[in-house]
């Protein structure tokens, strides 16, 4: 949708601050990527379910590989073709959550 | 665990079993991979919350990938340099919990 696209100035103010958290951007598409690690399996899943909530509630859902402590996540916007508000937004939730854990 | 070794003759017949359902061989590992679907991220992520307690109950973990309702499974076990009668196992109660959505 267009409520969800960037003006340039949102999208460098946005990745400058997502970069700073450890979140970049992917080398041959429009899409951000994080890598995060927990300490136990328990915690990865956890965080990976209060993410699937808050996925599935603003219809947005992120691509994600986990094995055992380890949860690598690539934001993108299909229907944008690329970065969008959503990617910001649901970016924003996923480090707030693993800096709760 | 030497208990957790697979024999050559129960190997082959775990294996024809499941390739029956859809696993597949890894290539370059020991490995045994399969590619579920879903009809929406709910349940392809309900699937994955059934197997991770699952999972976690067994102490063996899978790695996964997921993008909305698609799900990549690879099992295999570290401490065995390849497949064990864990990954039998856990690729059975993926193939019963798939089976019930």
């Amino acid at each position: 949708m267009a409520a969800d696209w960037l003006s340039p100035a949102e999208r460098e103010q946005f990745l400058m601050e997502l970069k700073a958290t450890g979140w970049v951007e992917v080398e041959d598409r429009d899409a951000l990527y994080k890598e995060l690690h927990f300490k136990t399996f328990n915690q990865a899943f956890g965080f990976m379910c209060r993410v699937a909530l808050q996925a599935e509630k603003m219809n947005h859902h992120p691509e994600w590989f986990n094995v055992y402590n380890k949860v690598q996540i690539t934001l993108s916007t299909h229907d944008c073709g690329g970065l969008s508000k959503k990617d910001i937004r649901l970016a924003k939730f996923i480090d707030k959550v693993a800096l709760s854990l």
